[in-house]
């Protein structure tokens, strides 16, 4: 039996409110050794007192050693094993920009690119404007290639959306982006029959796109990367029988939110009594602490971290009767990138076994009361500290 | 390779003994924030002694944030994963009361109730008495289905056992409980080849039944669910090549022992000499942990607890290679039901690394040797600090 099986089995109704507050990147590392973390040199009365009252551990977002992109740290926040669920990046892309993809749809992310006269690509078209990009894509939906829909969506920049919305489409494609310059772009190939199917379709689009680009230079050529199909998930409703609203700024997570069934809420929304009366449970997705990770900055990413703890109180103030708070993976300034190390994460809840622990950083979490545990078993420990779990058997 | 086929390869013969001590509900809450759980307030120097030359841990009996009943916990505790073994709601029902199910039964749990002339049920029977009880199944005991024997048995006030068994039975069944007033029993439903048989058993059943107990008002009739079939498992002799023997006082730990394979010693028997010669596993259950849990009392269940600690050194004299104190899942008496939060436990034998652990409470287990582990390991350890498994690989 699987969790979510196991978990749909013993939803029960109620009127609890959960909040799982991700702190996007949230852990870190010290820059020397013995030194202090982020979080550990960020002054955070707020969530230190929420670890007081509550019970923390660290969470490990794959396995040990992986280190997670958003898409698999979200999943497993969700309740979702991100071995089991796999999302592409076409289709998060297509996510990110609040294109409604469905499960007929094969999802790509596209680069506008420069080519010379032989047909080389020379570079990535130089930050185009957005109003550029756009136009690009309009060009590009002129074209028609017989058996499927074809959408194109402009992301920023250089970058663009392309859905190939058909019967029998697959995806292993490979990418046409050939990642240096000097080359061509690859030609499409399927490794089984539907993606030889796509590839075919592939092909003929970018071959129309050569053409109906040619004079657009700098933007004169595109490429595919990253062909993806739509993931058969099944909603949070279905599996926990609890509805979550998401406040998120960034389109991916909102998009990541939309595949597992929440309401976006748009994110200007405050975090005041109307959200309340919304939703029982909230995923808030904060992306400051990662943006500031990856840049290596150690200085901003502690006053990220401050900053959301100045926010604790009036998050508090809504009485959630679960209140989370976690990363969906570590991204340390050291290291300016997302990392494999496991997340600090606190619970705080009326139903919490207090661990003694008195504040909220990644050294106090190895002493914390859940431990070290995947992060895809988040899910139901909110539920069951909520009292929204029935007892399992006799 | 599953983890019961790793052990049954790797099984060793001995002579060493395992002593399984199981307080039900064991694990608790503090009261208040900081405070102390039931077992870190309880007096335990015999306990404490243990820890101290042994070494502890949290056991989280089915996953993080999962409640278990007392099937599935005490499933876990003897090695069986309780996510992939299943055990009914009416075969532990038929446990709870003595009866020898066996691989052709199919049992179910039944509940006299009240219908008015139009068959609507008005009720369940209000609190029958246990005399009445009895005789009320020992008129359904008149009824005959050819190709099944039927046995009905008495639980107390309302609720019976009925035994269904004969061959090629199947319990994808549907309860005929309607579960509100108002309306008629249900019709049983099979899912299957096998069910469908069952199904149209059960249909003649309480056709007749009806007509049996139609005088016998507020006990007119029965309402049956929680169709289960006996479940298919390896006994633990098979597994791990020991024989163990249970000591327990309530009928559904002796129902549960009894099918994982254990001899059942009667459970006025002393701890003494004679139990010694008797057997290398001991699985003993101690109820009262838990029944205080439950009723809310948190003083009673601390006294439960001293009482326990007090029989330790008559445990201890029995020199057992191995002593293992823990629960099936925890029952904090601020919750006044079993919960999800894992299980203090404490494994002494002469082959432990120690922990420097001194007492044993569920704070001071976050810092144990065992660290946070799933129950189903705990009979490898056992097996392990016995001397009884061999080497995995060359």
């Amino acid at each position: 039996m699987n969790i979510h099986q196991l978990l749909q089995d013993l939803q029960e109704p109620g009127s609890s409110k959960i909040v799982l507050l991700v702190a996007d990147g949230l852990g870190g590392l010290p820059l020397e050794p013995g030194g202090k973390t982020e979080l550990e040199t960020a002054r955070t009365p707020n969530l230190d007192a929420c670890v007081r009252d509550g019970v923390c551990g660290l969470s490990i977002p794959v396995l040990p050693g992986i280190t997670p992109g958003s898409g698999p740290g979200h999943l497993g926040l969700f309740g979702y094993d991100p071995l089991e669920y796999r999302i592409g990046r076409g289709i998060l892309e297509a996510l990110g920009i609040n294109f409604q993809v469905g499960p007929r749809d094969v999802a790509v992310r596209g680069n506008f690119c420069t080519v010379d006269s032989a047909g080389l690509i020379s570079g990535r078209a130089a930050r185009p404007s957005n109003e550029r990009c756009q136009a690009m894509c309009q060009k590009l939906r002129q074209i028609k290639v017989s058996g499927v829909d074809i959408f194109v969506e402009p992301v920023r920049e250089h970058r663009f959306v392309a859905v190939f919305r058909g019967d029998d489409l697959g995806d292993a494609v490979n990418d046409t982006d050939p990642q240096q310059v000097g080359h061509k772009p690859l030609e499409a190939k399927g490794e089984d029959g539907p993606s030889r199917k796509t590839a075919g379709i592939i092909n003929q689009f970018l071959a129309e796109a050569g053409r109906i680009l040619k004079n657009d230079a700098p933007t004169n050529m595109a490429t595919l990367r990253g062909f993806s199909r739509y993931p058969a998930i099944a909603t949070m409703e279905d599996i926990y029988g609890v509805k979550p609203v998401c406040i998120a700024v960034y389109p991916m997570y909102k998009g990541l939110a939309r595949l597992v069934g929440m309401d976006i809420a748009e994110a200007g929304t405050s975090l005041g009594q109307q959200v309340d009366h919304l939703a029982k449970v909230w995923f808030l997705h904060y992306k400051y602490t990662d943006s500031t990770g990856e840049d290596g900055n150690f200085a901003a990413k502690v006053d990220m971290i401050e900053r959301l703890d100045a926010e604790i109180p009036r998050i508090r103030e809504l009485n959630p009767d679960v209140l989370i708070v976690t990363g969906d993976h570590s991204t340390p300034s050291k290291l300016k990138s997302h990392s494999w190390h496991p997340v600090p994460t606190l619970l705080r809840a009326s139903t919490c076994r207090f661990d003694g622990v008195k504040e909220f950083g990644e050294s106090a979490c190895l002493r914390g009361g859940l431990g070290q545990f995947p992060a895809k078993y988040l899910m139901a420990l909110a539920l069951a500290h909520a009292g929204r779990l029935g007892k399992f058997g006799a």
